[in-house]
């Protein structure tokens, strides 16, 4: 063990940031502060080896106590003061200080040095008795409690009793006789609990107080937080032994905190706020209203200069915006702390931008000084913060973004009021496939049930609208045309707001803000991509999709979905007609009318993309998706036969049951669907596949440059996608040899089941692109179905840590992470021109992203307003993997 | 290339049974047979090499043509008879022979050698001249259809010309001179059709014969049954020409095959049959019936003497039972085939068995001798093989076994018939947990409705009995309690039976015979414990299956599930009690009532299994499970609903809807079940725990030494464990504490997830032992929910190849078994104590059982009357190993 002790005053520290694990945050930078020449009240830390030394051996060092004497002595020299000197006593406090800080965890003392003798001392000094017998009252208290061990509540019960008495209301209405009665009523009261004295030796109360935070680092509250926290043990705690300094000193003093840069939008100004003759629980308890900084440049001008200039030299050292506090006593500044300031997604771009321009920094700093995950605040269109709101109810954060506008209950409403220009907001118990027109048109989705993969929420997230799904306060009566929400009763008209970040329901209309794409962030996103290597593409099924996927700075469409291109209006009846066909040349026959309709939504998505490859994945979901819901049918068919409808339509009905019976599923996640449904019904991949290459040759002719790519879902093994891939091939040659043109294309797998990935090296033969799908991959590897766990037991294992994280959001590294490495890796192999990327909702969440780069993947696709993020994260990874 | 033709005749062969490859299977067990001074048609065969070099070049290697006349002159000479002789002719015949055989795939042409010259000779040399013309008549049409590709029916329908002028209907009845004008027209149709003359000169007969034999190995039938039993091309075919010899000479000339040992029994005693004056083709026509050998011995006695010793010679030689093929031309044995005689699994058995006794073979060689497959059929109750059966439809095989009874349609009711000693077959259209107590008391199960793991199925096959799943053509009318299927109506009372095994409803009663483990049987099975390392464990959930699983052999239970116990009569209502309760109170308090019924389960198990450990899987399955129907219970409520029926009813009912309705899952196999249960709702699972062990006490107590290891299934990270683990613990040690005594007892956990193999390392150190439940991880890793695939695209799957086999039935290597292998390695990495068996349905299928041995599993665990099956694959896996 080196020195126990290190001292720091203006200009004269032994310590620096550097030792911050030996001398906590709070010791390393009052340390560096001091070297830098700026005023702190002098004083010293004790290091956390002590504390370690302690706690191991239950004593202290031996010549501890001598080298807090000589510290102490260094003090008095600086300050001119003397510890327990009855005429001008140096008082000092005692905190804690840790390599991290742990707020309220552990023990502080305050104004120690006072006793009978010094504290008249003190009045003598201030001119101000009440403040001396309130310091003096506050030390006997902290110092009963802390140190001794007296329940806090039993000195609160004394004041009580106290101001009862003198008929007062606040403590600060206590004159100083009451204080000083106070006290003498504090030390009987610890006399009588704990049958000793308070210790009137100053040094006395400085050797226990050390010794009562030094072992707070053991209390219950500390021992538990460092679990949640995981927090090691064996660093421990420093102790900082600092001089009092006093805000209250009169009007030439104050206290205060602020920042050297605004944290909420980033602007280059000193920003925060003081207040005159206070200390800093005055400012934390709220009773005046403190003053903004600018206000201290009138009224102390030089004070305000001088806090100017020291912050200046703060955030140059630190090369950060600092987050600082300060106390003038009578008119002399001290900093008493400075650290790195939070700020808003908006200030962390415009900060990490400007200080690049400042030279501050570099462009790779400031890359990884913005949060990824705090861009997606930027990116939807958000509630003003600023808003007062009344929330009526919460429900699942279904898809994100902010909507206000009239409430309707049926897809037919809303069509027919969005086409009178109003703003409508869909509400239902739950949406199917037949509501799709009205989701269309609506500014955001309201469900009283269904989770986070409801149909309304998938179909939501599909659009970008913003929904709020499984909001059980809300009870809807579509009949009725109304919802009651805690006894209030809202009907089709009524305004309200869905804020789909938060799953906030929101009475009336509020203001929002417009995600911005300000030039700062597209400036640290221009050097993201400078910088990264891992490629950055979109999930998009729409054409509108795309044009935002490509705004936002996709390089591709990583998967375009199909079916839900199925749901359409115009679609769903040929869709359902498909699907009741009973032969083969039936099913043919309705899949040829879907054709054209699909070419034309192949050709909008991929002009928007032009000159970028199109990864568009056919039909995946089990066909019942498609039919009306088989209870519904069965109640409907229930109530036919009682009421004794005609038999015709009771025939017709139970034919439809027959066949949505037939095709229902007990697991439909682990169904008739994917590819299975392409190798048994062979017509609905031909028509897909038929009208993405028309779509394609028909843009090449018109010189459009288009790289579509066919995505085969949910294969298990090399000879499903042997066998789709030669139809693909086969249709793509005829589509050529037909329209006489050539266009380039490719054929790939999704990698979206435990087995494909275990057997990639196969598969890899196959094909020419992997995209791990790794939304199914996560439900298959876990055995977790998204819709039910989410509603069931997921929340609860994520609150009681079962999970560390629901790996529906963030990507499960160990066991699905590891799947994704074997399937890359073989596929590699065994295929070196294989291309392979992620297209689940993973790729868009920072840690997911960057794991995906540490792996090798070749890109990774999100939904569009998650590119920047990617972009960004991509960045951080390659950054973070050059500081190796 | 060596030489291209081996000689063959008795005591001078140039080929072996080892020249396999090159000589085809036919052409090497002749030369064998020659070898072993048997006497055999001299002939030769000329080699595989010269099919692969005339398939490459499109030619034959220049001195074939001489070496073909070298070897003819050397069966001249030991004939005496000549090539082409008019006096004497000699005939010969031309056949394919592959090195395995492709039945009825290839040519052949018989009788080469005869024309308008030797058939004089034969005639004359025979005395038989409508047997002369009729062997000419074969050759001109052979030759004409497959040497020279005119079509059969054109020759036929000259026959059939012929016998219509004749008024014959018979071939046999047409007279000699009708013969020799066939001929002539038959000469007559190829030089029409073909413009060639059919070749007189025998040379060119030959010549062209071989030429053809040899094409025929790519001719479109052959190249498909290739492609189709993956028989690579390059192998080619061997060609024999071989003297011919006539059964049909007289009636001192027979023809007849058969078997060293009864190949239905393995009795040891000549077995066949034979026609005397016939030729081999007769035999197979079926125009007369064939004698048994037995009568040889009487016709023939000498010929018999000499057949019984040539077969025992070939059985000792080949030291296995051979299945051969002789003619005896004028009392003169010619042998003309020979190979490994298939039998049944009784004869496999006790031939092994027999020939260690005889000293014929090892006890390693008869363990390999024995296909462990083939022992179910021994191992189940079954409709006696000899049995005319009239077969109403056909279902799932979902339960082995066979059972007769007479039909009921209600459980109630198949409960008050069993009461009066009928024996009852349960038909439902499909099954719920209300109709457990009619299963329990039947004979056996058919439903109309329902897969593979339909409530039915699962529960019948958990209780070892019969059961008929999903068998569509039965229309079951519940309420009239009948059935019809093909037009036929079955009341209550008729009698059925169902065989299990093959998912036949059969009409009416039907003899059957009872599962064997005989005395060969037994003595088997301990030669291969002897061998053996691995052990073998049953599934078994009552103290009945407990019994059977130790007669079979089982070394402990590897699976029990509790979750059947859960459905009996007396707890459903206790079951449903607990999962309808609102509070965990409430809940424990059901738990409660539920534990001294479950304690006496275990005590039954861990009784039987005295010594011996016993595995206990705590409750896994969902608990909508317990509980009504669904549909049903809508269906219901919407009638009582325009019924108008009383309110509170309604209200019930609609709260328990409610209930079913929170519980149910969009993909239950995904949902809130195994561990996830214990997690969320502790009390069911400390109740089951305290079963466990309150058995464990009190069976210790009584002396008896039981090794309860407890089980948590569906576990996905060793958080889950780890926490479940120490509530196991602490249960362990109350039981331990209050009854002051102590027992063994272990914890472990089931790994059926694919995320639970990956991260075996860290769950193992939770674990004293884990179980891989391979059928849900085959469910997850494959993405197939076994219901429904089942029923929907597995079977096309299969049938198309896209799968070569189910997974469900044979453990799949490639994928679930990686999961498996990695699960292994890591988990006895980082915990060396771990032990690790499986006890999916996999544990007693014999390859699946080889592949557990291979990679290192301590056991593997199989329904009981699987065990023995398990057994034999273990030690036969061993032996493999052994001879690398």
């Amino acid at each position: 063990m080196g020195r126990y002790i290190y001292f720091f005053a203006k200009n004269e520290a032994k310590g620096s940031a550097k030792l911050r694990n030996l001398l906590g945050g709070k010791g390393a930078n009052l340390a560096e502060m001091a070297n830098l020449g700026i005023r702190v009240p002098p004083g010293f830390t004790i290091s956390t080896e002590v504390c370690t030394y302690y706690t191991e051996k239950g004593y202290y060092p031996s010549e501890l106590d001598e080298e807090i004497k000589k510290n102490l002595k260094k003090i008095e020299l600086i300050t001119g003061k003397k510890f327990g000197d009855p005429d001008n006593p140096l008082l000092v406090s005692v905190r804690s200080g840790a390599r991290i800080s742990m707020p309220g965890m552990m023990d502080t003392v305050l104004n120690l040095g006072l006793n009978d003798k010094t504290v008249k001392g003190l009045v003598k000094q201030t001119d101000n008795s009440r403040f001396a017998y309130d310091s003096y009252r506050r030390l006997v208290q902290m110092f009963g409690n802390v140190v001794l061990g007296v329940p806090g509540e039993k000195f609160e019960e004394l004041i009580d009793k106290m101001k009862e008495s003198k008929g007062v209301k606040q403590d600060v209405e206590l004159p100083d006789e009451s204080l000083k009665e106070l006290v003498e009523e504090f030390e009987d009261l610890i006399k009588q609990e704990k049958k000793v004295d308070f210790p009137q030796n100053p040094f006395k109360q400085l050797e226990m107080a050390i010794n009562a935070v030094f072992a707070s680092w053991n209390n219950k509250r500390a021992i538990n937080y460092r679990k949640i926290n995981k927090i090691p043990e064996h660093w421990g705690t420093a102790v900082n032994v600092q001089t009092m300094v006093f805000g209250n000193m009169g009007n030439d003093s104050c206290t205060g905190v602020g920042f050297t840069r605004n944290p909420a939008t980033g602007e280059k100004t000193l920003y925060g706020e003081y207040l005159i003759n206070a200390q800093g629980e005055d400012v934390v308890a709220g009773i005046r209203t403190p003053q903004p900084l600018a206000k201290l440049k009138e009224e102390m001008p030089q004070v305000y200069q001088e806090l100017y200039e020291v912050t200046q030299t703060l955030e140059k050292h630190y090369r950060d915006v600092q987050d600082f506090e300060f106390t003038v006593e009578k008119k002399r500044l001290y900093l008493l702390q400075t650290r790195t300031g939070k700020r808003t997604a908006q200030a962390a771009v415009k900060i990490a931008r400007d200080m690049v321009k400042e030279g501050l920094i570099s462009k790779d700093e400031a890359l990884l000084r913005v949060e990824p995950d705090q861009l997606e605040q930027l990116l939807h269109r958000r509630i003003d913060p600023k808003a007062k709101v009344e929330v009526l109810a919460r429900g699942l954060p279904a898809s994100p973004g902010a909507a206000t506008g009239i409430i309707v209950f049926t897809a037919d409403r809303a069509v027919e009021l969005a086409d009178n220009k109003k703003k409508v907001i869909l509400v239902r118990k739950e949406t199917s496939p037949e509501d799709i027109h009205g989701i269309a048109v609506a500014q955001g989705i309201l469900t009283s049930r269904g989770g986070m993969t409801s149909h309304a929420a998938v179909v939501a997230r599909g659009m970008g609208k913003c929904c709020v799904a499984g909001c059980e306060a809300i009870k809807v009566d579509e009949k009725e045309k109304r919802f009651t929400v805690n006894g209030m009763v809202f009907q089709e008209g009524d305004y309200i707001t869905l804020d789909g970040s938060s799953g906030k329901v929101i009475k009336g209309k509020v203001p929002m803000l417009d995600p911005e794409l300000s030039g700062e962030f597209r400036e640290i996103l221009e050097w993201a991509d400078e910088v990264r290597t891992m490629g950055v593409r979109a999930n998009a099924d729409t054409p509108r999709d795309a044009r935002v996927a490509r705004e936002m700075g996709a390089e591709g469409i990583g998967l375009c979905r199909t079916e839900h291109m199925f749901f359409g209006e115009d679609r769903l009846p040929f869709v359902q007609e498909m699907i009741m066909a009973e032969s083969s040349e039936d099913r043919e026959k309705s899949a040829k009318k879907l054709e054209p309709m699909q070419k034309e939504d192949f050709k909008g998505i991929l002009k928007e993309m032009e000159g970028l490859p199109v990864i568009i994945r056919l039909l995946d979901p089990p066909l019942h998706e498609f039919l009306p819901n088989y209870e519904d049918l069965l109640v409907e068919i229930t109530k036919l036969k009682i009421q004794g409808a005609d038999s015709k339509e009771i025939e017709a009905k139970e034919k439809l049951l027959q066949r949505v019976a037939d095709l229902r599923e007990m697991n439909p996640m682990l169904g008739h669907r994917g590819c299975r449904l392409g190798i048994t019904f062979p017509e609905v991949y031909s028509m897909q596949v038929r009208a993405i290459f028309e779509a394609a040759a028909e843009l090449t002719k018109e010189g459009a440059k288009v790289f579509p790519e066919v995505m085969v879902p949910l294969v298990v093994n090399e000879k499903e996608l042997s066998i789709l891939r030669t139809q693909i091939v086969k249709v793509a040659e005829e589509v050529m040899e037909k329209e006489n043109i050539h266009f380039e294309y490719r054929v790939g797998t999704m990698i979206e089941l435990p087995r494909a990935a275990l057997c990639a090296d196969k598969i890899a033969q196959e094909a020419d692109f992997f995209s791990f799908g790794t939304n199914d991959l996560t439900q298959t590897t876990f055995g977790f179905s998204r819709d039910d766990a989410e509603g069931k037991f997921l929340p609860f294992y994520i609150e009681k840590k079962v999970l560390e994280e629901d790996p529906f959001q963030v990507l499960d590294q160990e066991g699905v992470g590891k799947l994704v490495q074997m399937g890359l890796k073989e596929g590699k192999k065994s295929n070196q021109s294989l291309e392979v990327g992620i297209c689940g909702e993973h790729g868009g969440e920072p840690s997911s992203v960057k794991f995906c780069y540490r792996i090798g993947l070749d890109y990774v696709s999100c939904s569009p307003y998650r590119v920047p993020i990617a972009r960004l994260a991509a960045a951080q990874a390659k950054i973070e993997e050059n500081q190796k």
